[in-house]
C-alpha cells in the first residue's frame, strides 16, 4: 500500500513506506473544541517539542477566530492564535516542524487577523468550510496565499452533502491556490468502502490541478485509524491526527497509532509518547475526549455530536439506554 | 459490501444486509482472560439474557478446560462450563440462541469431559488449536462432531505462522466437520490488507469443502471492528464480537458496533446497550480491559500481549516512554 511505486506484491505494502506523505498534528486546535482552547503554555509547548522531535510536519496550534463572534474572556488563547502568544510559547520556531492555523469560514477576520506572512510565525492556513461557504473559503485562500502563506481547504461535514454538489464544490475548490483539499468526516460516519470512494473522487478533482487529498477523520465509530489507513491506500497524502485521539467528541485518529504504522524513519513515536504521558492523559477526565457509546450513535445516525458531548457531561452519562432511547426512539431533532 | 447478490452499486452495499452472517459473542469467554473467568451468575445471565433479546446468533459462554492443567480452586465455573453451571444460568436455554464453549487443543479433556449433545444444553464446541496441534484439534473436531455437536476451529496467532503452513493448516482443516474456519488476530497485529489477503485465502479452502470463514478479531491497534468490517467485505461470515469489547488485554470488536453496523432488523442493539451498562462497563475499572499505548506497542510487533498486561496491572502502568523503551529499545523476550 505504502509505496506503489517501488516495491511490488502485498508484502511491499507495509514494509515500506511512501515519502510523499505529510502528517500534520492538530491536537491543540481540534482538542480545543472540548475546552474552549483553554491550554496553558506548557501543555501547547509540550505538544511542540514532541512534534519536532518525532519529525512531524505540521502542528495546527490553534483556530484564528473572530473577536468578534468569539468573546476573549470565554475562550483561551488558542482559539485566536495571536502572533504574541505564539512566539511566546514557539519562539520563531526555529526548527523544520511547520505551523498552522485553522481558519473558520465566517468566523474569523481574515483580513485584519492574519498578518503578512513576513510577520508571522505560521506557515500553513488551513481554511474551514461548510458547502454553502465556499465562495467566502475561496476569498480566504486568496488572502492568505497573497500574504504568503501555504493554504489548504478542509470541506466540512461531506457525509451530509449530496453527491451532485459534492462534485461542483470539488470542481471550484480544486481552481484555487490549496495544496491540499481534505475530506472531513465531521460526524464519524463513514466507513472505508466510504472513504475509498470518496477519496478517490477527491483525487479526480485534486489531481486534475496538481493537488493533494487530506484526511480528517473522527472516532465515533472507533474507525478514525482504521479510515485514515483506507484513505492512504486510496491514495490520499495528507494526514491529520492528534495525540492519544485527543479532539472534539470521540476524537481524532491516534497519532501514536499513525506514526508507527507509516514506517517512514523521519518519524518517531517516543516523544509523543512523552507528551502523551506528561501533558495528555492528565486531561483525560476532565476533558471526557474519546470512544463511547453516546458518540457512536451520533456517528451511525451521521449526526453533529453535540447532543452526546452534552449527554456525556451530564450526570446522566452512564445511563446509555436512555441516550438510546432520546436519540434513538424519540428522535431529537 | 453486505448484499452483494440482492443489490448492486456503492449505496447498496451498507443500505443492505447479508442474510448469510452469524455473529458469535464471547464476551464470558473471552473476557474471562482477564479475570480467570470469574462472572458471577448475574453478570452471565445479563449477556444471556441480551444475546436473547438482541437476536445474535450464538453466545460462548466459557472453555471446556481440563480441571488437571487449571485447578478448580483459582479459577472461575466459566473456565469448565460443566453442565449443571450452564443449566443453574441458562436452564435449559429456551431461545433460538445456540450456547458455544472453546475447547482448547492440549487444555481439554474432550473425551470425558464434553458430553454427548443429548445432555448438554451446549450447541457448539469451537476448538482452538496453534498450529501445531492440529492433529489433535482435528479429533477434537470429530470427537464433538460424533457426540453431535455443531463444530469450528479458531486457528490462533496466525500472524506468527509462515505462510507455506498456513496454506498446508487450511488444506488440512477443511477437510473436518468444523462448519467454519476462523481467522484468528490473536495479538491484534494485522490490518485491512492482510485480513483481504488472508479471508481471500482461508475462503478459497473453505468454500471448496463448503466451509464457511469466520473472524475473530482484537483491538491493540483500534482496529478490531475495522478488520471485522473489512473481512465481512472479502467474505466471513462468522463474526465474532463482545460487550463493549470486554476482553483479554485491548479486548475485541465491540458487539454494539458490530449490530448496529449490520443493518439485519433481526438484530437489536437495545439489549446489549442495557447490559453493558449494568454488567459490563461497572467491572471495566477493575479488569482494565481496552485500547492502550501498552497494548499498541505489543500489536506493532506481533507480539502477544502478556507483557503489556503485565504492564498495565502495575504500578508503572501510566510510564509510557518506560514500557515503550523496556520493549522497543531493550527488545524484551
Amino acid at each position: 500500500m505504502q509505496n506503489t511505486t517501488e516495491t511490488s506484491g502485498f508484502a511491499g505494502r507495509w514494509v515500506s513506506y511512501r515519502e510523499d506523505i505529510k502528517v500534520l498534528d492538530c491536537t491543540i486546535r481540534d482538542g480545543g473544541l472540548m475546552n474552549d482552547s483553554h491550554f496553558d503554555d506548557k501543555t501547547v509547548k509540550s505538544v511542540y517539542n514532541a512534534c519536532v522531535e518525532a519529525g512531524i510536519d505540521y502542528m495546527e496550534v490553534g483556530y484564528k477566530a473572530s473577536k468578534k463572534v468569539f468573546a476573549r474572556d470565554r475562550y483561551g488563547a488558542w482559539r485566536f492564535s495571536d502572533e504574541a502568544d505564539l512566539r511566546r510559547v514557539l519562539g520563531d520556531n526555529p526548527s523544520n516542524l511547520k505551523i498552522s492555523v485553522m481558519a473558520d469560514a465566517e468566523k474569523t477576520d481574515y483580513h485584519t487577523d492574519i498578518l503578512p506572512k513576513s510577520e508571522s510565525v505560521i506557515d500553513l492556513v488551513r481554511v474551514a468550510c461548510y458547502i454553502h461557504q465556499i465562495p467566502i473559503a475561496l476569498d480566504m485562500v486568496k488572502d492568505a496565499t497573497d500574504k504568503g502563506y501555504e493554504t489548504c481547504i478542509n470541506l466540512m461535514s461531506v457525509s451530509n452533502v449530496q453527491e451532485r454538489e459534492l462534485d461542483c464544490a470539488l470542481e471550484l475548490v480544486t481552481q484555487c491556490d490549496a495544496k491540499a483539499i481534505y475530506l472531513v468526516d465531521s460526524f464519524g460516519a463513514l466507513y472505508s468502502e466510504q472513504i475509498d470512494y470518496l477519496v478517490n473522487k477527491y483525487l479526480h478533482y485534486a489531481r486534475a490541478t496538481g493537488k493533494e487529498v487530506g484526511l480528517h477523520m473522527h472516532n465515533n465509530l472507533q474507525l478514525g485509524f482504521a479510515n485514515t489507513i483506507q484513505g492512504i491506500i486510496s491514495g490520499a497524502n495528507y494526514l491529520d491526527a492528534t495525540f492519544a485521539g485527543l479532539g472534539r467528541g470521540a476524537g481524532n485518529c491516534p497519532m501514536e497509532l499513525l506514526l508507527r504504522f507509516l514506517h517512514n524513519p523521519k518519524y518517531n513515536v517516543r516523544p509523543v509518547l512523552k507528551s502523551i504521558q506528561e501533558a495528555i492523559e492528565p486531561m483525560r477526565e476532565k476533558l471526557g475526549w474519546g470512544f463511547s457509546v453516546p458518540y457512536m450513535l451520533t456517528g451511525f445516525l451521521n449526526r453533529h455530536p453535540r447532543s452526546a458531548i452534552k449527554w456525556n457531561a451530564s450526570e446522566e452519562k452512564d445511563d446509555l439506554v436512555a441516550f438510546y432511547d432520546k436519540i434513538i426512539v424519540e428522535e431529537e431533532a
